[in-house]
């Protein structure tokens, strides 16, 4: 597997997680590197969130150090003076700046993180980084996620071959107790600050935010992008030819991560694709999109391959936005089901799409050009089981 | 138990269910009653929707013709013919104009109404028309409700005694498919249309409008008032000293029921009261109120019994409403969980609290003067079930 060059990676139990499992991560660069990141818009944040947005700000970054178990939200000023003593102690460690380095933490908001178990655990971290690490920092960072989530691409830019590795947990479109989603994205091209930052931003509206598990937004969620230059090209920036190759290689690389989120939801055992399609404009498409995919009846009823559409009319008609019923088509796939106010096709006809494991729904409101899509899950017993119990 | 004079009732099995169940229900009142009624605010609605809010403009009503079963919703105008047939017919054998009928539906959306079945029951259900037969009515109209809803309240206006008996259904709040929310107030008390009118609207903003079990609105909810003046008391309106009283116990009655359809929530367990105080406006604590109300991840915690304040706290922070964090205080029944940004009791003072039955979560936003509640209840493993096998 080809790997993005000059990156150092190691994950390890830190005794955060009484399974024993692995709980912390560290992410090196082995020179400071161009970076930028999209951080939760709850207005809640966690200490980890508080750091990053003020050590991001400069545009560098050389190190992340993570871990799971415990999102350090909620927990006042010794939660930030937590944080900054385990950077602190890692940027000695490792002989870089403190300022260098960003924390991120995922787990139960409230708790208290356990500085000393970190600090223990952090020589063994840094002795043991390698370039072959990814998946063990994948596994570093899950909590409720039942698989790694690592997705790669290897591309030629600017006549030089360069890697984009995303790193990503998350298994609840962001729930605030275990399902944070944290992507890490780490990549050798050589890209200026500007470009990088709005290339992320782009690729994180069309990706991480069109997912949804639960509709909940955690205190948490953060995405990073970390490009170190070790490619050798000549810097990518807004007015460069190859940018464009750049973009959308990043796009598809957090997209496949965003994918795997959606299919490990928490209990969930479809992903579906909720897409509206000609309406007025993008934010109304996305309107009808986002309450169509968060509607738990409409959850229920994938969960029950239930090809119940007229739970999908009634979620898009209170989703707030103005459409003539009679107008609306709805197809399961590519089989019309609904049109001019009345059922279109025998239920017969459509069932069997609702046993598959990835389908497609396309509502047409039938008054413009726009349209918008999300993914959703659907809503299991294990997403009760998991949710209801999972502190007990 | 007083019932509203001059009402008579009736509630048979027609054939609709497949369980030979009650499922047609009639009201009448012996002579043309002052109506209002409260409508979804879906921009889909059912055919008997449409039909009610035409004949319910003229401010009379004479008899209510509801079924369960099916909610002749998104049925194009076929649907409208097939409820004018039914109360063209009820019309007929009952010696009453069509238009002071009005027809009520609720079921599964985009099944045709089974006009002969619905015919050949009516004969029978005007026949057995009597005045004792409320539970009836509550049995026809019950769908994925457990139990039949009735409140009723009797008390003296203006020196004549007389009753407000609200019939209703609904174990969603206001779910499309089968837990539409209906309900049928009759008033033996004479009021003038005007004041009736607005008189409900204000009670339903009171309880109707504040109650959750799943966040959905169904095409088909309706709450109708009938009026017929039969305790011969002078009219009520709003310049009555006697009007405020009318409003008081009709929000009484109306939010007793409102509270019987969240306990009987689809698979509830728990009805719990969101209070949200000290918010600059009550369209603040509102929002605050129902994003906090409608998480699925809250919601899971109270059916875990898991006193885990992380997930209100996300809740609130990402409801859209500006507040300081740390001014954020938080309640469970009357200790306080947290203060200051940070836990402020230990779990063990208040984990018992969510063992209850019934309590009352408080987030004290700390800016301002205005309040709002909501009740909702847990989700739980039976609201999945109920909601993803109910059609196969």
């Amino acid at each position: 597997m080809n790997k993005p060059k000059g990156f150092l990676f190691n994950g390890v139990a830190s005794g955060i997680k009484k399974s024993g499992r692995k709980d912390l991560a560290l992410i090196f660069s082995e020179k400071p590197a161009v970076a930028a990141a999209v951080f939760t818009k709850n207005i809640v944040k966690g200490a980890p969130i508080i750091i990053g947005k003020k050590r991001i700000r400069k545009g560098l970054c050389q190190s992340l150090l993570i871990n799971s178990g415990v999102a350090n939200t909620y927990t006042g000023e010794e939660g930030i003076r937590h944080a900054e003593e385990t950077t602190k102690y890692l940027a000695k460690q490792i002989g870089i700046k403190e300022d260098l380095i960003i924390p991120s933490s995922t787990g139960i908001i409230g708790g208290t993180l356990p500085v000393d178990k970190i600090k223990r655990a952090i020589p063994k971290l840094v002795a043991g980084l390698s370039s072959n690490k990814i998946e063990d920092v994948a596994r570093a960072i899950m909590t409720t996620d039942r698989f790694p989530k690592v997705s790669q691409k290897t591309l030629t830019l600017g006549g030089k071959r360069g890697t984009i590795t995303a790193i990503a947990k998350g298994a609840g479109m962001i729930a605030p107790n275990m399902a944070t989603m944290l992507c890490f994205v780490l990549t050798d091209f050589q890209i200026e600050g500007t470009f990088l930052k709005n290339s992320l931003r782009e690729v994180v509206n069309s990706t991480f935010n069109r997912i949804i598990v639960d509709g909940d937004t955690s205190t948490n969620d953060s995405v990073f992008i970390l490009a170190n230059g070790f490619a050798g090209n000549r810097p990518l920036d807004t007015n460069n030819k190859e940018s464009k190759k750049f973009t959308k290689a990043l796009n598809e690389v957090c997209d496949e991560v965003a994918y795997m989120m959606v299919k490990d939801g928490e209990g969930a055992t479809k992903v579906v694709k909720i897409l509206v399609e000609e309406a007025s404009s993008e934010k109304e498409a996305e309107k009808v999109a986002r309450t169509v995919g968060t509607s738990i009846l409409v959850k229920t009823a994938f969960f029950g391959e239930d090809p119940n559409w007229g739970r999908l009319v009634a979620a898009a008609g209170r989703a707030g936005v103005k459409f003539n019923p009679k107008s609306l088509e709805i197809y399961f796939d590519r089989i019309k089901v609904v049109s001019n106010g009345i059922q279109y096709t025998k239920e017969s006809k459509y069932a069997h799409i609702m046993k598959k494991p990835h389908f497609t729904i396309t509502l047409n409101l039938n008054k413009g050009t726009s349209s918008f899509y999300v993914l959703t899950s659907d809503l299991t017993f294990d997403y009760v089981k998991l949710n209801s119990h999972y502190r007990t």
